[in-house]
């Protein structure tokens, strides 16, 4: 049996779990792939790093570039990261004729469909399960279970570390900035931890999973994106109150005028069981036509994780690798002559539900005129809460949920609100599905 | 593009659900598979049924073996179900070269290791995703999303029936009778529940995944299986009282001495999300060594959920029709000749924890003696709830938690408690797992 060889383009975190997971499990991973699947060389900047993982028992190199035009690889593993360097060696590699494992999701948010175009003319496979959701085989559930399916939505914690800052926020009453602190001190927020809390690094996934669900090219670009640097402590025990949690939610969903494409903190219901995942953990909830809901809950970052899935890319890469296009799965589900050109809806035109808190002076009349203003606009509340002010203050919070409205018409009633001389200050305003 | 024929045998719920699949999603199918996916011909012993279903557009037949034999049919959907007639059915498909897609739970683990070797010698594919957990792919994810990883253990709640009634015993604290009976008028559960709710069903979709996590034939007849017919709504209320909920599990797990494989009512901590999977719905959690705790969830059984994986198998089997057997995924994850012989314990020897309730007599010195009992078998307390009897009772139960012991020790240690004078009865033992 020869042995498959693999190019490994990166030995940091992913890189050496992958390494490592490797040499652990060789013969079981031998025994399900047909044949040993073997790291035989390593492309790493830090050649002392590369030596120290690999334990000097594999070939260390600095010029990942030679690694890609290496006659003796098979497979190419990039886990270098970024979108410059990783694109030009993705590039290289398929160049090459060599099928291509990655976990680079902002690789191919931004670059995939020139990659799986060029992966497409070359005949080479391109691999990415630990692209979302680091180990859970969500790649594989979408492009590959559900396929008898007309996929409805998708709504998915796809980011670990803003799910354990919200965690943090909730079970310890926290603030924002605190647990923010202790993610970062454990390691799972980095020193600048934009990409993550500002839902950045949730739009490149949820962006992979939209292509892959409906057929579509990427359009990282189209994505609304909001993060959850704002949510406060308060809006969190509100949410309790009224019987939801704040997760940090990837939403796309076909509608009869277009797909949502939407990252923001949205309200679920305390009862379902994706409201549930806590910490760093993943979640996609996932709605078709035939098998309803399906849910896959995992580790969606780390070494090991992430590893597993792209061990598993591997094996499905090998044991396909001398097969014929016509065998291997569609880069994005669909035949690539087979994409659809369905439009993304802007986010003035997404529907939802709402989670409402106004601050107001304690007068008389001024909850008929926010309800009145609503209700200009067809927004009707389906349940409000209203706090007794503080002793000795005139300012009491009015927390309301309304019914599903235009994105628009809710902008345009929240203008006509924070106008009134008794509303204070902006309404704090957060999306909510029922799911 | 020529269209992949498939021959379907039975159009029952799940034949129905296929066949309504596969016309109403054909665009979004073929858009997938490259080809349209068409039924051509359907084999039913109630051909007035055959017709309606297919509303008179396709061939029907009362000869399922004319099917098997039809040069024209390229895949075999075998939904007959039982495993007499379905496995000489599959047996005959396969002698013809054709590739086979069942959801035959019951034939697989009875005649899997039969069929799969029938299928290897003639080149091929047997593929089973509705088998196991209906529409959800976990068949998939162990033997292919997960193959970089040694798999642990797998605990899952894998009959919807059995969780319908448990989730219906807890939330409205209804007798097992009164559940069962609401679930019959509700088309839950057959007139005949005892495949259900003796965990059968469980222990045939259990062998299934065990023989995929750990690359083993499949051995139902090693299955350990108790059901859930004798739990009472007191044991279910104060495992709450504890903090565990009862969920009818299939458990395998891997130890150094050998395999565990077993089916029985389990309290879990209502803190982990399978605990919280309600009504008929089935979750699957796997402990893997790569990627740590993956949780797959959806419908397990209904006509177009389970239909879902059916068709899902046949855009797999389309797909690689032509391509060469090393190609192909191997049918139970590892490669034919790379299954391993490790022993399956007997339940005596598997190590669990326990929930134990003791009636005994309200009397100085009971609790002494039970403890002491427990003690010599190295069986510690975790937990314990005494009740207070009630006015004008002299009996009292004693709920305890255990720590981990081996079954055998357990069975010994209540024994020796039953024999006290002072206990009323037999002991209430329920294996515990905290997952």
């Amino acid at each position: 049996m020869k042995a498959m060889n693999v190019g490994l383009l990166g030995i940091g975190t992913v890189g050496g779990g992958t390494y490592a997971v490797l040499e652990r499990n060789q013969s079981e991973i031998a025994r399900r792939a047909g044949c040993p699947i073997r790291i035989s060389v390593v492309a790493d900047k830090d050649l002392d790093r590369a030596a120290r993982v690999t334990g000097g028992k594999v070939r260390v190199v600095d010029d990942a570039f030679a690694v890609v035009s290496d006659p003796e690889v098979d497979i190419v593993v990039e886990l270098i990261g970024g979108t410059t360097i990783a694109r030009e060696l993705m590039l290289a590699a398929i160049a090459q004729g060599k099928h291509v494992v990655t976990a680079n999701k902002a690789l191919l948010a931004h670059h995939g469909n020139e990659i799986f175009a060029a992966a497409y003319r070359a005949g080479v496979m391109v691999a990415f399960e630990g692209a979302v959701a680091g180990g859970v085989p969500i790649i594989k559930a979408l492009r590959e279970g559900l396929t008898a399916n007309r996929i409805e939505w998708i709504a998915g914690i796809i980011n670990g570390t803003s799910n354990y800052i919200l965690s943090e926020m909730r079970s310890k009453r926290v603030s924002f900035a605190t647990a923010l602190g202790d993610a970062q001190r454990l390691g799972y927020a980095e020193a600048d931890p934009t990409f993550d809390i500002e839902g950045i690094d949730a739009s490149h996934k949820l962006t992979i999973m939209a292509a892959i669900a409906f057929g579509i090219p990427m359009q990282v670009d189209k994505v609304y994106t909001e993060g959850i640097a704002r949510l406060s402590p308060e809006d969190i025990r509100y949410a309790e109150e009224l019987g939801y949690r704040i997760k940090l939610l990837g939403i796309t969903r076909r509608t009869p005028v277009g797909l949502e494409l939407r990252v923001h903190p949205t309200l679920v219901p305390s009862t379902r069981l994706i409201a549930n995942v806590e910490g760093v953990m993943n979640a996609i909830l996932v709605q078709a036509d035939a098998v309803g809901r399906t849910l896959y809950y995992g580790a969606g970052a780390g070494a090991e994780p992430t590893a597993s899935a792209v061990v598993a890319d591997l094996v499905d890469v090998t044991r396909m690798h001398s097969a014929s296009r016509k065998h291997q799965v569609p880069y994005l589900a669909f035949q690539p002559d087979q994409l659809s050109d369905i439009p993304i809806l802007p986010m003035e035109e997404v529907q939802t539900s709402y989670y409402l808190r106004i601050r107001a002076y304690d007068r008389p009349g001024v909850l008929a005129d926010v309800t009145r203003i609503l209700a200009d606009r067809q927004i009707s509340i389906e349940a409000m809460v209203q706090r007794e002010p503080s002793e000795g203050e005139d300012q009491v919070d009015v927390i309301m949920r309304t019914n599903r409205t235009i994105e628009k018409n809710m902008v345009a009633a929240l203008d006509g609100i924070e106008a009134l001389a008794s509303i204070v200050g902006k309404v704090i305003r957060i999306r909510l599905e029922e799911l």
